[in-house]
């Protein structure tokens, strides 16, 4: 088995609502220091497959068609036997 | 200027909706290699601070007063100048 971290972030210069929000939402709640955050998701899969580049190839496929929107988003790849936390 | 980077997943036995929907959508889309997904929310947050460990100390208070649901999730935060990705 072999478990793979794929992060998702928006490109650069696309609008983050969900980071713009919950600054402004920090910022309310006193955190003044707060200049900016941005949302990235996170997906940690476990894929019955012994091969690192085959499990990459999927991964990616995985990415184009159904996990990012290749139009705002970009992504990375992590293969490892065992991620613990995401890197 | 220091950015920490804030990752929230589920505790373990804690239901994962979006990550079983995405498990499901990806072998539906032939992905049958795929046993489990789970989804991880990471924030990248900018704040005016040069002091790392109040930084870690407002990032900590940001999570229990926001970021994370305490009942359901855990966080962990990683504090550094310049986290291109998060690690």
């Amino acid at each position: 088995m072999i478990q793979a971290v794929v992060q998702i972030h928006l490109k650069h210069g696309v609008a983050d609502p969900e980071g713009a929000t919950t600054a402004k939402a920090l910022r309310e709640l006193g955190f003044g220091e707060v200049r900016s955050v941005s949302f990235i998701k996170t997906y940690r899969i476990e894929l019955e497959c012994d091969d690192p580049d085959l499990a990459r190839e999927r991964v990616d496929k995985m990415c184009r068609m159904l996990l990012a929107n290749p139009v705002i988003q970009e992504y990375e790849i992590k293969i490892g036997n065992n991620v613990d936390t995401p890197d």
